[in-house]
């Protein structure tokens, strides 16, 4: 990353020029310079179109040389190869900033590379930066810059406020900012980043953390890139009590497919995005009327307010049904809805409402009247059994909003969070809670989901010590070579002897069965060639278990000399999972704990986190996981050495900090978890290092070829 | 379930008493009266208050006896003792229908049961029908009647038109009607069920199915009660192609907690219900708005379209992000956006415009052209690839709706369904969508959840041959007689011998090694007394294991006399299943299949029908369980035998039927998985016969103590 300079003439440029500018109205390139003069732009503006006098009133230039001022920010509209010649005269001309509409990089496979490279290397050479290409373009409302070709910014009255966009979609702009004007969300500034080549969305962030005017971000995005770029603008929001919300597409792998086809970019899995933006503090949220409902409610839940165990909500209500279609989505997304204390409910009572001691406090037969609201609603937010409370109100928000929703409001000063939800449709108590910043919300869904959304944040934490991303995996350790590792770190394996293949085993230190495996940094995946004998019950057995792995290896992997198997004793516990971390090539070091056996893949029952982690998060983990509940006491089964568990996920976990480590990819499968005080054993280990070579440390290289 | 003759006194009747109508107008009980008349009801009404000589400009009445003729339907209001009595007095006066609004029936857990009793007494012993109690009413737009105490029927312009609405919670018929009205969606009809003490929800949709003013049926359900008037209905209305959509609360434990507390029904399993509505047709939603849009897309596919696949649906976009959405989405619902085929592409094609042949018909580079858009929206409908095809816009449909949406207005008479879209805000667009009844949604969500909600309902079956409900479950079969009743389905079991205690076992018919079990019908779950041993080697630890057995048992269970056990070879297989067969409370006989041991509890992987099923049906079944893959060659294991499970399926949900049969429950667990062509074998089994005593067939006393 190099320094912020380019966002003034990225969002702020005193003068823009528009190559490519058309008069024709019907065309694309005819907007941007529209919009501008539209929007009042104060600087000057220099159309750049050879074949015009004039275009919309301004005056038309032959070239960006004929320029009688180096403008700030050029706005390239032509199509691909002139695109790239025009960014090389921005770059001669000492240009700050150029944007580009074209796509043909990092979208086409053919052509694509070739003219990537040509980007990186401009903007190696020269001071430019360029955002995009396949860049929709750059819009700051409070500076009257609609520096777009997007067609929604034909909008009169844009909605200027607080919130700054950035979006791998371009077109997702206009939703945002049309939906957003309906629900009384004001915006900054919104970018449409295209193929990041140079600029990335976390860098244009992070460079606008301190401009007063924003006050939030909304993300929009299609794959996680440059996330290193994502994660420090993310801490620094943190840090500044900015909230970011994201909607990310690509849960299932179609939309990944989609992702690739549209913007280059390939996208990673899905969970490991969803933990990083979790470990990031940035809300995540599932449905996208969401995003522009959940900033008040981020700016009263802090990342991580009930971190390690679960948010705790209370439900006040003057409709039932209403109620509980709240009630029942929380649940769904782990949140307690808990019943007021006997303290609160007499409080509640106190104001002489009929209500029952029930999980919500359903104020139906008091009717609708501003003082029991308000008196029961006071009583809630001061009750110390809630993180937040939720009001649902039925009819009278649309009939009477100064009775139902105005105590809502009286009370939403109080130090803890609170949010209202309306049954039916009410447009203008929505209205009167948007003004006033209370949290609220037109479906019970989006409630649910941005109540879940603030309280699945976690605090980011500082990556410093974190070593920079490596190279590509190249080498693989032995199953021996592994356990040393892993005995470094702290980790148990199970007893361990290397056996040459003509050796006729003795004196094994452990007792049969055992079981035999091809020891080899050549057979990482030794089952697959038949390099494995379990249950090996004696002697005789063994020798035989040897010739057959050797027949099978040299059968299977003619090319490798196998000359040693491992034996093991055979190790029982009340069960197994799967322990792993890697260099993930979009989020970085993460851990990954995983049900064993077949089910990892099958039921995809798995924890992830940003490495390295806490004991504190390895718990978390572990209880995220469904299988663990047969660690803990599961229909009369002793409960498993969950403490021990813990302890080797914060240790594997470290691999991300080792100095001298060169470790990729590490995959403990399984690790046997027995009861407790007895530890955790792991029984199979495979371990990549880094490539050594040229591509070390080639973090561009890899990400353009990802 | 009696005739229908009730329907039209409930809601069309030619004359009201309202029985506690006050004329103070911030009295809930003022309501109705205020209504009635402001609706313009055209007959006589009779406010029922002794202290009034006119309420509203309407004469009172000092009761229900002093009335000049018997009006059709009495609304009482009165508190719940004197509602009990005004029900009665209508009784007397041959007051065909009554409307309770009194809580403190099914709710009440001390005073409810015996009030509950003396409703049901009053209606078997009279001709009266009941309402409620705890209905907040019954409305007809169509007949000006709008008879109810909810605030939300104050709205001026009621929307009118052909949807009938049947909610458990009297509270949501507001928030329905006002989204409602705000979308578009017109009501004939809407009723508040109350506790369904006489008539039951299913009972008064039936009565409506031949009502031409009635086209489609939305249902509010806290739970499932009287499922088979449910079922009925359901059938009625796929035989007259009129569709029901389903909002339905109690996905979670909390949910169905608190519908108890608010309307006294006891909510079975949520995925219990959730196969129930299905198997009948009705579409159920996730997300509440969905309930309010997917009625026109109901009325285009019919249920059970693409039984036994997978919905195959194409995208066509002028947003590639907006489509992104939809596609991320419509996969985590497990249908199918296809690519068009390379016929289909060169249509597309032909009409000029710039398009890549890719998952995703994507017209940005197209601009918005009507021609373009109509042309390659005809292309896709008549394409043989999709079922249907959705049309997602982007922000022309806010600015030109002319050009983004008439296209697709004009495409919409086509025989295949067409779902549209819109990115932006657009409430004209929509509103030009909705008049053209073309199916159209304001999120992404909510087309992905009608669209799956569509598909996801089966063509509903005839339950003419299934037995009527039956007593409560009472006796167990021992394990050889569960194996006798089903070797009579012809399902296979295990080679069981039984061995007295005292007998030395010799000359068993299979090797070992073998497992024993205890063997009686009052020891159901062997295993949590000791009463298993498996993996018995010889001869020598068999008597050693009966011997523990007997040990255990008789320490675990005195009061039990264990004469035999039960001893089978072990059976091995690529793996396990769970197959149930049970009389559900709510939803009647069901057939269940789900991955075996720990793993049914801890992934609650299962699939559940309504009994009995056809071999198509149990070949869904197994799809739907994500263990099955372990049955398909997963990771170079054989094939299971998965054309022997579902025999074994249809053949234990046939139990459903039989003449002879009085089986409450059977569970065979585990059932072995064999190799494709080697069968399937239960292992064990677990039958309860239902109760042969005073109870039987007492469904009516059996639903009132769920």
């Amino acid at each position: 990353m190099r320094d912020n300079g380019f966002i003034q003439p990225l969002l702020s440029p005193r003068s823009v020029a528009i190559v490519g500018a058309s008069d024709d109205a019907t065309k694309t390139s005819s907007r941007p310079l529209r919009y501008l003069l539209q929007a009042g732009f104060e600087g000057p503006v220099f159309p750049i179109n050879p074949r015009r006098a004039e275009i919309n009133g301004a005056r038309a230039w032959p070239s960006l040389a004929a320029l009688p001022s180096v403008p700030d920010h050029a706005f390239i509209l032509t199509p691909t190869e002139q695109a790239l010649e025009a960014a090389e005269e921005c770059a001669r001309l000492g240009i700050p900033v150029a944007t580009i509409l074209a796509t043909g990089f990092s979208e086409d496979r053919d052509l694509g590379p070739a003219r990537v490279e040509k980007i990186r290397a401009l903007c190696a050479s020269s001071k430019l930066r360029i955002l995009g290409p396949s860049s929709l373009g750059a819009i700051n409302l409070h500076h009257r810059t609609i520096l777009t070709a997007n067609a929604a910014f034909a909008e009169p009255d844009l909605p200027i406020g607080g919130t700054f966009v950035a979006s791998h979609s371009g077109s997702m702009l206009g939703g945002l900012i049309s939906r957003g004007k309906a629900r009384g969300v004001g915006f900054a500034g919104l970018v449409s980043v295209g193929n990041e080549i140079d600029l990335s969305l976390g860098e244009i962030c992070a460079a606008t953390l301190d401009d007063p005017n924003v006050t939030s971000y909304m993300l929009f995005l299609e794959s996680l890139r440059h996330a290193d770029d994502l994660r420090r603008f993310a801490i620094g929001a943190a840090e500044r009590g900015k909230p970011v919300a994201a909607y990310k597409l690509g849960r299932s792998k179609v939309a990944a497919e989609l992702a690739m086809s549209h913007t280059g970019a390939l996208a990673g899995e899905d969970d490991v995005a969803d933990a990083f933006l979790s470990d990031c503090g940035i809300a995540r949220v599932e449905s996208f009327e969401t995003l522009l409902e959940i900033f008040p409610l981020l700016k009263r839940v802090a990342p991580g307010a009930t971190a390690g165990r679960k948010p705790r909500v209370g439900v006040l209500t003057t409709t039932g049904g209403g109620a509980a279609m709240i009630v029942d989505g929380l649940a769904g997304r782990d949140i307690e809805v808990v019943t007021p204390s006997a303290e609160t409910f007499t409080r509640i009572q106190a104001t002489g409402v009929p209500v029952q001691h029930e999980r919500i406090v359903d104020l139906t037969l008091a009717g609708t009247r501003y003082e029991i609201m308000k008196a029961s609603l006071q009583a809630m937010l001061e009750a110390p059994e809630f993180d937040m409370v939720v009001a649902v109100t039925g009819s009278s928000a649309r009939f009477q909003p100064d009775l139902a929703v105005r105590p809502v409001i009286d009370c939403a000063t109080s130090g803890k969070p609170l949010a209202s939800f309306l049954v039916p449709d009410a447009p203008d108590a929505l209205r009167m809670l948007a003004e006033a910043s209370v949290p609220n919300f037109r479906t019970p869904e989006a409630c649910v989901d941005a109540i879940a959304a603030a309280y699945k944040r976690r605090q980011p934490v500082s990556f410093a010590g974190v070593r920079p991303p490596c190279g590509r995996a190249s080498r693989h350790l032995d199953e021996l070579e592994a356990y040393a590792l892993l005995a470094n770190l702290g980790i148990r394996h199970a007893p361990s002897v290397a056996v040459a293949m003509a050796q006729q085993p003795t004196d094994l230190p452990f007792p049969f069965p055992v079981a035999v495996k091809a020891l080899s940094a050549s057979i990482p995946h030794k089952t697959n060639v038949g390099g494995v004998a379990l249950n090996v019950s004696d002697a005789t057995a063994l020798r035989g278990a040897i010739d057959r792995i050797a027949e099978s290896v040299s059968r299977n992997c003619p090319d490798v000399r196998l000359d040693r198997v491992l034996v093991q004793p055979m190790t029982a516990g009340l069960g197994e999972v799967l322990l792993g971390y890697r260099r993930d090539p979009d989020a970085g070091p993460i851990v990954l704990l995983a049900a064993g056996g077949i089910y990892t893949e099958i039921y995809r029952d798995r924890s992830i986190r940003l490495a390295p982690v806490d004991p504190a998060t390895a718990r978390d983990m572990i209880s995220e996981l469904n299988i663990s509940k047969i660690f803990q006491g599961y229909r009369n089964r002793p409960p498993g050495d969950l403490e021990a568990l813990a302890r080797t996920i914060v240790a594997l976990s470290q691999l991300a900090t080792e100095e001298a480590c060169s470790v990729v990819d590490a995959e403990i499968n399984p690790l046997i978890i027995r009861k407790a005080g007895e530890g955790v054993v792991a029984i199979d280990a495979l371990v990549q290092l880094e490539d050594k070579g040229e591509n070390n440390h080639g973090a561009v290289e890899g990400a353009g070829e990802r």
